[in-house]
């Protein structure tokens, strides 16, 4: 036990030294600041009645739109519509098949307006039909060579310094980061763990239904044109509680998607903090709220936001920058 | 750095004070503890090629016959009989309907043969309609109840003390150990964390569909009668991928609903080591193999882990005592 306590003690040390600097130097002063670093400071501090146990420490992130950007349009539809274009030479058929047509042709206005339906279609079309691993090679090769539209960037680049800071905060205060996207799982393990830092298990997301079989000598998971799981709206609780089995302490989100991880985030009876980024940047980043079909911030989410006092996080005033290039 | 190193060198001082003491002091001396104590030896030494870094070693356990026992019937299946019991008032139906009047007559002999499709109207009727959180605490107040009717014991006695050894001794050398059961996760969920140390989110199962929804003022998740995943045979795989995206370096089985879960392990890449628990004590536990309809383990199991070098646990040979409470 003394060998035990000395080890403590230089611990201590040690994260007092690191963390007397700002350990959220993106973020301007403010409530919202003050209310993540005054929370972290409750929850880890053992003699606070707000004090929750380190493997009770449970932090839940939205992808899109929360921790990258998501407009004009989500990444993986941007993948899905480039893995149409790669693959149409093997699928005559698509060009006369909507929604097929309309990418090949380039309707952007169809596309704009394009329906979960036939988002699906295109989802089970280019998303399936490979191994696991063979998928994930397919996304990081296309993040890789893929550039956003409006900022000539890679994706990868795009993703926000502030939230990054926030991850690392939590992270060096024993909490667990799980990002909980409604976008595929698959798509978001191919990059997350070297953009964030969060291992594939703490990964959760929109699944496909995989079929284990036999390839030569070697077992593998073949990806099926069957979603096995959504992970958006009340299925992101349902998500928390099959892969988490516990309810988030801290949970941040943007969009109408995210509403019931918050929700189920305040049932929690330890002590919890709930946050929604709002898109009011249109100088940096973008301005869209009730009328965007993409990261939708509907008018009654705001009413129950406000009402349940979650935090609103203002891109434009609180952040001191965007995205990690911007950093001096 | 200078603080990081002494740390570190007061924790590796203090490792090898703890594991100077045998790690594995319910196991006897031979091919099968050796095997284990040489494989965490090599992968968690860096100058070893066969070394792991620690963010990969996985490490997969089944529940039913490798972690606990399963003669003479599963202990969900013990549990969902008495609930039916318990429920009968509520279904006069049940009466004259088979499964169910099977069990409220004590008809042994055709519970003994039940086939597949009526355990799962059992587990429909008696596992669902009620809340997450509800149905835990009627399995956790089943178990501090019930009693197995061969030992006279809570079923959480009848855990392996050989095998909470290989848990913790993995543990100390920073493997994450999940529980890979066939059973039902949230039925395993309710005890495995008190009785083996397991986080919720490190045990996988066969798990129910949930619906979100308000219940007054409060978000519930209600199971249904449907289930959502099967993590079994083929199924441990992908529930492997799907809840941890890594394959495991370690996996301990015991039936032909392991082979998967082993053979999953074998196409790692990396360092890996494969074993089955094999029921061969029949004076102080069970022995059975391919003729018992529990836990089975097929003759075409035993040739494939005989083909692919699988370690054969023998209980009677390998294990000083079976139970915690065994021990002197």
């Amino acid at each position: 036990m003394q060998t035990r306590y000395i080890i403590a003690v230089f611990l201590s040390l040690w994260l007092h030294t690191v963390y007397a600097l700002d350990p959220l130097p993106s973020w301007n002063e403010g409530a919202n600041k003050k209310s993540i670093i005054e929370f972290v400071a409750a929850v880890t501090n053992k003699s606070n009645p707000q004090y929750v146990s380190p493997e009770d420490r449970i932090a839940t992130f939205d992808n899109d739109g929360t921790l990258w950007l998501e407009q004009p349009m989500y990444t993986q539809v941007m993948f899905a519509i480039s893995r149409v274009k790669t693959l149409a030479p093997q699928h005559p058929e698509w060009k006369t098949q909507k929604p097929f047509s309309d990418i090949l042709s380039g309707n952007t206005k169809a596309l704009a307006n394009i329906s979960h339906d036939d988002l699906e279609k295109i989802v089970a079309e280019t998303h399936s039909g490979m191994s696991v691993e063979d998928f994930i090679k397919i996304v990081q090769d296309w993040l890789a060579s893929a550039r956003d539209p409006h900022y000539g960037r890679q994706y990868t680049q795009l993703i926000y310094q502030p939230m990054l800071e926030v991850m690392n905060y939590l992270r060096a205060n024993d909490f667990k980061i799980y990002i909980v996207t409604g976008g595929g799982q698959d798509f978001v393990r191919a990059f997350a763990p070297q953009t964030y830092g969060v291992v594939t298990a703490q990964i959760i997301g929109t699944a496909m239904k995989t079929n284990y079989m036999f390839v030569g000598d070697q077992p593998k998971l073949i990806r099926q044109p069957q979603v096995l799981l959504y992970s958006n709206y009340s299925g992101k609780a349902e998500a928390i509680d099959l892969f988490i089995g516990k309810k988030p302490i801290i949970a941040f989100g943007n969009s109408d998607g995210d509403r019931q991880m918050l929700e189920w985030t305040q049932a929690n009876k330890k002590a919890h903090l709930m946050l929604l980024v709002h898109h009011d940047d249109a100088k940096r980043e973008y301005a869209y709220g009730p009328n965007s079909p993409v990261g939708r911030f509907s008018n009654s989410l705001m009413q129950e936001a406000l009402k349940n006092h979650w935090r609103l996080i203002s891109m434009k005033d609180d952040w001191k920058v965007i995205f990690p290039l911007d950093k001096k």
